[in-house]
């Protein structure tokens, strides 16, 4: 009997778990028989801990019975990005530099979801240092085509139901995009959100966050982690209620016209027009560059948010791209040494004029919120692109990392008979607002 | 013949390394003369490589007599807090926990120090996790008392001439206090100053700095890394002339009366305000509570500064203290296992209300900017106590790192024969600025 490619909720499980007709365990071997069908195709892991996982199952499922839960992901199977630290397996950061490589302990996230109960199945594919260079995981809705990156694994894995939940990190557009290519649900959080502690995701403009089966199952995991250890250091951090908000209807929305425009196809741009047209006649207010130039200021703003971003993620990751440069120059993509060698070149003040640029374009963006509840746009200019050796069009989640607010996509459109994301952004550290007004658009089924 | 305990500079070599009259090896050799005869009573280090800097002060005096040296202070012998990594040195947190560990690579600021030409003498004294258990480190001007901490073995050893420049980190006073302490300049500069890549300082209000034999020295250092390193990612990062900026006399400056003033001596009273009637002499303006309602609210908000910053440092430290815990509870202190016990009492709105709170702080410091180029204080209530189970009072020092703001201390002032330091604190990003009248200050000979 073949078992489908299909996400797995653990949350759409909770009351029959909770009511005892179904159980983590059970879950759990439900994943695990997706990975015995699919992941010698779908190759979303580096790391697979089966045995450990249904120790944990089992130990969830005896918390379960005796109604001693930890939270309400108590059971739920998470795939790790494989940037992000594990106390009891290697992370290798896409890198053959830390191929093997234990650190001796977890991340933030991954010790908060422990502490839910969360069943920690294995660590995913990432690209290179979560940057450019892919790793080999396909698209499980079709193998020639990449799954997106970096966080690839996680959204293949998620998209192929091995776990309801993979955690993610998006500098450009790491979560969103593979996300949206693999048709499952993704939410890179404001700024600071998600405690980053023991993960590879340094940059300032740098979120963990998370894809998965549905919404609630993404919302549900991230706001366990930031109720145990917090945002990064400095920051509010996720806030809002457990286990979800609820869905709530914007006034109004913003269709932001980014510059990825010019390459979605019609049938693709006649698809999302359906979409907004939808949303208009539930009652949402609809506004574009036409109605307002704090749109066309915002639009024309993010047409520098590519360079910007590249710009300030080569200067911060000059170290410690430079130790391991060094350390071994041939295990470092040429990619990369060759991005090391640009940022070498800019100077401290180029650096501060790039992230003066970046505040002026978040305050041109922040001006929105008077007039709308967020913007709606696409995850990218189409669907997974054929071949595994780029990992996507980055322009229109791009604008979404170098903002610092949330963004989110859910797999509402179809083109070629692949998943496309429509992508929600909102606003800096109101993520709780931007999940309740997408959860509002994914009931509309829009 | 006895060698005395006297901080060694650099910087004032400089023209005579460069006109080949002295050379870095030779200056080297004058500072293992030094660790050679004090050592084994300061016991300031955990590590020394003494055959790695002489073959790292070899290259640089050949690059100076070629005429190739790579910065100003290219064969500076520094000293690293033993909470920075170190590629060639294990980095042994002061914790039992990372005894003889080895991270494989170099700090942010370490790679940099090593690209501009300083030679790395070895790691230094720590206190456990830079917090508050004290390592074995004696204050080498008068071994029965603390060198202060946490960065305790940076401050004795460049006290003690074992290196021109330490590097140290403060999150509470952990550079300020022990500079005080041992009568060598410190400097932790502005939040963000200086990049904390591969540094156990990742708490929102910590700082990496230096302590050394000048202001002038640990200028140059800082300078140095930040402009091939930057400050931390979306930082300005610390930004100024090279090799100096220029000393310039203040227009005003506050009389801070913070909340460690009534444990001052009568007799250091009295010294303190001398330095004051020094400074007026010379035309500075100076502003006390009794002429400015603004430095009034300040001394007020600043009351709160010690209770906030033990409820940040807190919760920002449950992670990574429960991961050691978990591992192996008895090697860590339980001075630390208490504090980690309080910190999982707080909730995330427990820190949310902190973080506010010490927004308001930094608010009202700001203002101060609008009467005057800084405050002055003392770095202490009083010389370094007897004992070495405790690292000092951070009663003049924490409002410097909870309100974010360059702290420079000088050692202007002796009680008892002991070194007593006046405490500069400028404004925010403004470090340049804030040296500048340090400069001044020091010439003064206040």
């Amino acid at each position: 009997m073949s078992v489908p490619i299909a996400p797995r909720s653990y949350v759409a499980a909770a009351s029959a778990i909770a009511g005892g007709s179904d159980n983590p365990r059970a879950f759990l071997e439900r994943c695990l028989d997706s990975i015995d069908a699919h992941e010698k195709d779908v190759l979303a892991f580096v790391h697979l801990d089966i045995e450990s996982a249904r120790k944990s199952a089992d130990a969830s499922a005896a918390r379960w019975r005796a109604g001693k839960q930890l939270s309400p992901i108590d059971g739920m199977p998470v795939g790790v990005k494989d940037v992000i630290e594990t106390v009891d397996m290697p992370t290798g950061m896409g890198s053959p530099l830390f191929a093997g490589v234990r650190s001796g302990r977890d991340a933030a996230s991954v010790k908060a979801l422990r502490q839910a109960g969360a069943v920690i199945v294995g660590k995913t594919v990432t690209t290179e240092f979560a940057a450019s260079v892919p790793g080999p995981t396909r698209n499980p809705h079709d193998l020639r085509r990449t799954p997106g990156g970096s966080s690839s694994g996680s959204a293949a894995g998620s998209a192929a139901g091995f776990f309801s939940v993979g955690l993610g990190t998006q500098v450009v557009g790491s979560i969103v995009r593979p996300a949206g290519f693999c048709g499952v649900v993704g939410f890179k959080p404001s700024l600071g959100a998600i405690n980053r502690g023991g993960s590879h995701d340094f940059m300032s403009q740098s979120s963990q966050g998370a894809l998965g089966a549905s919404l609630a199952d993404v919302w549900a995991a991230l706001i366990e982690i930031a109720n145990r250890c917090g945002g990064d250091p400095g920051w509010p951090g996720l806030a809002g209620p457990v286990p979800q908000p609820v869905a709530k209807a914007p006034r109004a929305l913003v269709v932001l016209e980014t510059p990825g425009w010019p390459k979605v196809s019609a049938g693709l741009k006649v698809d999302f027009d359906a979409v907004v047209d939808k949303l208009a006649k539930a009652g949402v207010k609809i506004v574009s560059r036409k109605q307002s130039p704090a749109v066309e200021a915002v639009e024309k703003a993010i047409e520098q948010a590519l360079p910007l971003t590249r710009d300030i993620n080569g200067w911060e990751s000059i170290w410690p791209l430079n130790i391991y440069r060094d350390r071994d120059a041939e295990k470092l993509s040429r990619d990369m040494r060759e991005k090391l060698a640009e940022a070498e070149k800019m100077t401290p003040d180029d650096y501060r004029r790039a992230l003066a640029a970046r505040d002026l374009m978040r305050q041109a963006y922040a001006a929105l919120a008077d007039i709308a509840d967020g913007c709606v746009t696409l995850s990218a200019p189409g669907p997974a692109p054929i071949g595994l050796g780029h990992t996507g069009d980055p322009a229109f989640v791009v604008a979404g990392s170098a903002l610092g607010v949330p963004a989110l996509t859910l797999p509402l459109l179809r083109e070629q008979g692949l998943p496309v994301g429509v992508q929600l952004m909102g606003f800096a550290q109101r993520d709780a607002e931007a999940v309740a007004v997408a959860a509002w658009i994914n009931a509309l089924g829009a």
